[in-house]
């Protein structure tokens, strides 16, 4: 232990009890990584704060120590974000995993941030409620607000930033503010809640958290519709949203994924780009929804499209869809995952696939497509040796054609999984003069470029 | 014209042509007042660019001179936003009135700011797609986006900052940039449209706005409904929310506002409170959402409801609702409206209208409430006499109480007119330390305060 540790650890010792401080190895090595391809990196300190008032001295600390802090939820970024490249301190929020408060005539609750997405959703179905946003992982709710995560129902319901009603956040010297209020809407002020959800632990560290939820929707139907091309399939979820239909979740698998999934869980699916569907709302409107949607499928070439509303037979009906990721991943023991995350304006969306498929062909690579097609957003999934440098620059290569396609369609280089330090390298390219804004609020609000520095904004004179 | 003025206007000559530059005593009084009850004060000049390089040149002259500038759509803003108390110049975007381009496939179009919104409307219908935002006034869209708008279909498709996917923004220093890109969702980079919009001219100029746009619903029932009490019909309303029912509209009139509309437009329509609501969708599920409304607002106490599904029926049914505003101003002539503007959390709802209205029977002037009930927004409009300094007083002091009841409750102290000059007061009461956070934004993008200064923050050391 270097003399610089020591005194961090002195430090916060003067505020925390010794069991919420580790320079444990084992537990520094658990927080260098998160469950992607990016290099690992440990902290020099773990604390594991209880309170706000935690937070805030620790925030203090590092402060008048210069010490780069990083912000962890459950380590399941994708693209670094959790990573400390600077070392300094890295604050688990597992201790504060409580729902505060449901306030069922609100919609809303109110959760710490160690919250995960299922323990909520656990709570909230005693209330008839949920919380939407859904991301692969099971994240905390922290996490996925540091991050603007979303998932398969984002089409519906939205992203995470807008189901953040407020947030209590602790600035970079250890100050607690809040960024919102508990009503509907609000014309009062800057939009820090917009501002704070997605800056990736870069802007200040959230405490607690007031989100909007919904009530379980009275009726469910669920469809997988099969496709002779993907083109087909696409152009089929452009019809359904000009139709005005609103679809809770529309998820495309390519055939390739098909296969894997075939291959690994011993399914007999039809190999075939497949379209995963499905509908809240009322019974009489879903049954019209449901016929209108068939319609416009049958119109783009569907082959076979099959429907359920019973609970389990959805989720059935789904399998495929929920399996993929860890068809991959146990079907490839030994490679690492590496996924690609543009979103792409719908119009441009059954080109961007089909570019995506056949470099992702031309290359080699053992991998698939998947999307969130209804928003645009769409992954190749890479299976990738970490080991073998051709294909590590293979894959590399191939990320940056699908970031430079999206880009040059005015889309995105990331749709939901952020920027950390994967796709830090484009947002120049992204944001053009918009990212010296970015910079100015970095430096206005953390001075000494000590939250997650480097994430998001690099800034040139580094006072980490 | 003093020396100073001679100044800003030679300079401004550099790029503009003469036409495009007015000192014009007349126009100088357009544009030095809004539709609230705010004082008046000129601009010195008043210019009417034509593109975004115009816009361009104009804040690089204005950072020279270090001359306040602020941006003016149609003047139609409620807190005295657009009025220049520190003089200087105002940018009127009349000019900048062009609709740009309609991405029907991605229910996207590009315009510039001073497009309005029946303007679009009227476009859009080309198309079978509407724009959802419609404040009371016809607002350009520009002006809507500076105080994040909303209206009466805000409850199903959100405000303002919801539609905005692209901003092009000029900065202080005359710098082009934009602020997001045509995909459906991102997590990259800080969310620069969510800062723009709301920012109320204080940070930069729009120059062209990408908006979400939605098709022409199916099928539209609209309904009418009286209750015995307010709370009777608040209540209803957040059991008609909390039953998931995807209401479009949802907009609560008072038994004063009633009475003063039929003593105006010579209808009879029954005088109790009333909800006036809307439904959006597919014909079958209307018809089961309309069923299950009906049952809700009996068990609330109803005693009539309503509906019409015909356009022009509809219309004529929500007539009462249409009229309001114009029934208090022409019912009372030669008096000003003053309008309060709290958002609650909807538990809190029914209480803050009870409360409203005691307050604005106890203080004996003329008004009544309405509001957008579904998200907790509620207005009380009050029609006073300026020239009578006690009743000025009255409802000034009315207007904060409600103001500091919504704010006690974690409400906002304003839901949809923004802050400009009259909500300023109640920005540090309403965000504590984030209104410091505001403060080192305001100074990271705008350091001379030449963007309009002393809207919703007010800087120590004005530059401006």
């Amino acid at each position: 232990m270097n003399i610089m540790v020591e005194n961090i650890v002195e430090a916060l010792s003067e505020h925390l009890e010794q069991d919420q401080i580790s320079i444990n190895q084992t537990i520094r090595e658990l927080h260098g990584k998160d469950e992607s391809y990016h290099s690992i990196s440990l902290p020099d300190v773990v604390v594991f704060p209880r309170s706000a008032t935690d937070v805030s001295n620790i925030m203090k600390t590092a402060s008048r120590l210069k010490v780069p802090v990083v912000p962890f939820g459950r380590g399941t970024s994708l693209e670094g974000h959790v990573i400390p490249y600077e070392n300094g301190i890295t604050i688990d929020f597992s201790l504060m995993d409580k729902i505060l408060e449901i306030r069922e005539n609100d919609l809303l609750v109110k959760v710490q941030p160690g919250v995960t997405r299922t323990q909520l959703n656990k709570e909230l179905k005693k209330y008839g409620l949920f919380f939407s946003v859904d991301p692969g992982a099971d994240a905390t709710l922290g996490g996925m607000a540091a991050t603007n995560a979303s998932g398969t129902t984002t089409v519906k319901y939205g992203v995470m930033r807008d189901q953040v009603r407020d947030l209590e956040v602790v600035l970079a010297d250890g100050t607690i503010m809040h960024t919102g209020n508990l009503a509907a809407k609000s014309a009062s002020g800057f939009h820090l809640n917009g501002l704070f959800v997605g800056s990736e632990g870069t802007l200040g560290c959230f405490t607690e958290l007031t989100l909007k939820v919904y009530g379980i929707p009275e009726f469910t139907t669920a469809a997988r519709a099969t496709f002779p091309t993907v083109k087909n399939a696409v152009e089929a979820v452009t019809s359904i949203l000009q139709a005005g239909i609103p679809i809770a979740r529309v998820e495309l698998v390519d055939e390739s994924s098909i296969r894997q999934v075939n291959h690994f869980s011993e399914t007999d699916y039809a190999e075939k780009p497949t379209l995963f569907l499905e509908f809240h709302g009322n019974e009489a409107g879903l049954t019209q929804d449901v016929e209108f949607t068939q319609e416009i499928v049958k119109d783009h070439g569907c082959d076979d499209i099959q429907f359920e509303t019973d609970n389990t037979a959805r989720t059935k009906l789904w399998d495929a869809r929920h399996n993929l990721a860890y068809a991959y991943i146990h079907g490839n023991v030994g490679k690492k995952m590496m996924v690609t995350d543009v979103c792409v304006p719908i119009s441009e969306l059954a080109d961007a696939v089909i570019f995506a498929r056949q470099e992702l062909d031309a290359i080699g690579l053992t991998g698939g497509l998947t999307g969130h097609v209804g928003d645009g957003n769409f992954h190749a999934l890479l299976m990738i040796d970490m080991n073998n440098p051709e294909e590590v620059l293979k894959a590399q290569n191939y990320n940056e054609k699908i970031v430079l396609y999206a880009l040059e369609r005015k889309g995105t280089c990331t749709g939901e999984h952020g920027v950390g330090v994967g796709k830090q390298k484009y947002q120049a390219a992204e944001h053009g003069e918009a990212l010296r804004i970015m910079e100015k609020i970095k430096v206005a609000l953390d001075p000494l470029n000590i939250l997650n520095p480097n994430k998001i904004v690099k800034l040139e004179s580094d006072g980490g």
